[in-house]
């Protein structure tokens, strides 16, 4: 099978390994609107070839769109207006209501699955993609019933040889879900990144004394503007409902530090601690 | 060389493993206030011997105090009265500014040396030790000119051993740069935790869809408030200090949501991501 990837960064980049290592698909065409990534992803032999939009569409049965959330709601619609009855859409977008309301009337809707792999780096590019991004992680996919039956199996079949957990939801559930699992430890993220760099004057003492701890809150502010911004574009009602609720939290961790109650205080943190049961 | 550990948890156990790994001690002798803890330590070799507190100091040459910082401001004059003149005692403290101004006329003041080791992870007690944790971290050793020469050339070995980095460092200036480096993020992750368990009430979504950033910002919620609620009492106008600002951060990332103001956002964004330079 051969796979048209649009976006050759992290994400499609790693898909594109992985599926051609799988013996998922046996060519894998390129495109990007970046001539360098496309360069840089023939060179890393992520891509067997770099083809024009047009072509790359006409010729894979496979389509993924892996690019950021407003450039998908840009391309989606054409895509689908292109589509051949026997091609398969998936985008791997990070959220999923504004799309899927977008083509929900569209005559090709079929031809598409909506698909989001909780799985990514704070890298970003071709240079970031590797080759175990998805193994053991979840592949969500959205409202399929209104996806064609073949066009499903392809998919989930896809998902299977990547080793992923399968879990499906409405669009609405998952960008709520998103919102507190994702989106918002983004946030947090870049605002502790502010806070430092803005409080500690002495940049090379955070060097010397980061530890792991420091390191994992903060690794995801390294993560992509062009990637995030239209996350919390598309999800904007979500992401602040969870960020108003995070800061009210921080703000009752402040007022028992001010008020020094440090019973209530304890209390609190017993209570957070409940996330181990969560998390492995 | 006979060591005395104080406290056989996660700091306590992996110094004790480590130390004999490299053939720095030779005898490790255990005190704890939980019996518990003495039996696993002793199950999993970790301590040779478990023994009383006034045995264990009278019998060692190093004494290291691995001990919430509540519990060490407690029990570190006690020592101090008791240490006798070849004997040298270390602290792990994660603050040091009440607790060398505690010391600071302490006749015997000479014999301790103020360490902290900018390593650990969210897990504790004795089974949580492990041989690997300060490897290629930071060792802090504070105000190091009140301590007597022979004990500060006895810890610097230790560091050495343990092939951490060294970093000397004044009480107050330790207090401030760990409020931004370590303790922030503990909040931060203490409060992610609890916002995501009060406002995502089907839990089993967030096990399905957790990837590595929400587990890596939100791991250290794991960690024990029995550690942590003596942390930010001990340090607390510095931890207050940042947290303001960490809060200011998030309304205004809040704000600029609110106002759909993306291109603001994305600056805010690439301005954080600066901590690439800083972070490896």
């Amino acid at each position: 099978m051969i796979a048209t990837i649009i976006g050759v960064g992290l994400i499609g980049g790693s898909l594109a390994i992985t599926l051609r290592e799988k013996g998922m698909v046996s060519r894998v065409i390129g495109v990007d609107q970046q001539e360098s990534n496309l360069q840089k992803a023939r060179e890393l032999n992520i891509i067997d070839e770099a083809a024009s939009l047009e072509d790359a569409l006409q010729r894979a049965k496979l389509i993924v769109l892996a690019i950021p959330v407003d450039a998908l709601l840009q391309l989606l619609p054409a895509v689908l207006d292109k589509v051949q009855p026997h091609q398969v859409i998936v985008d791997m977008g990070s959220t999923k209501e504004k799309i899927l309301q977008l083509v929900a009337g569209h005559p090709n809707r079929g031809r598409f699955v909506a698909a989001h792999p909780m799985a990514g780096t704070e890298y970003s590019g071709p240079e970031a993609a590797i080759p175990d991004l998805f193994t053991n992680r979840t592949m969500v996919l959205c409202d399929v019933m209104n996806s064609d039956e073949d066009a499903l199996e392809l998919v989930e079949n896809l998902v299977d040889a990547l080793q992923m957990r399968l879990v499906y939801m409405n669009a609405r559930e998952h960008d709520l879900h998103t919102a507190y699992v994702s989106h918002i430890s983004h946030i947090t993220s870049f605002a502790l990144a502010l806070t430092v760099l803005k409080k500690e004057k002495e940049q090379g003492r955070i060097f010397e004394l980061a530890s792991g701890g420091f390191e994992s809150t903060v690794r995801l502010a390294k993560s992509s503007p062009d990637m995030w911004v239209p996350i919390f574009k598309h999800n904007r009602s979500n992401v602040l409902d969870v960020l108003e609720e995070h800061i009210h939290q921080l703000e009752q961790m402040k007022q028992l530090l001010e008020a020094e109650d440090y019973d209530t205080f304890y209390k609190l943190i017993q209570k957070s601690n409940k996330i181990r049961k969560i998390l492995k």
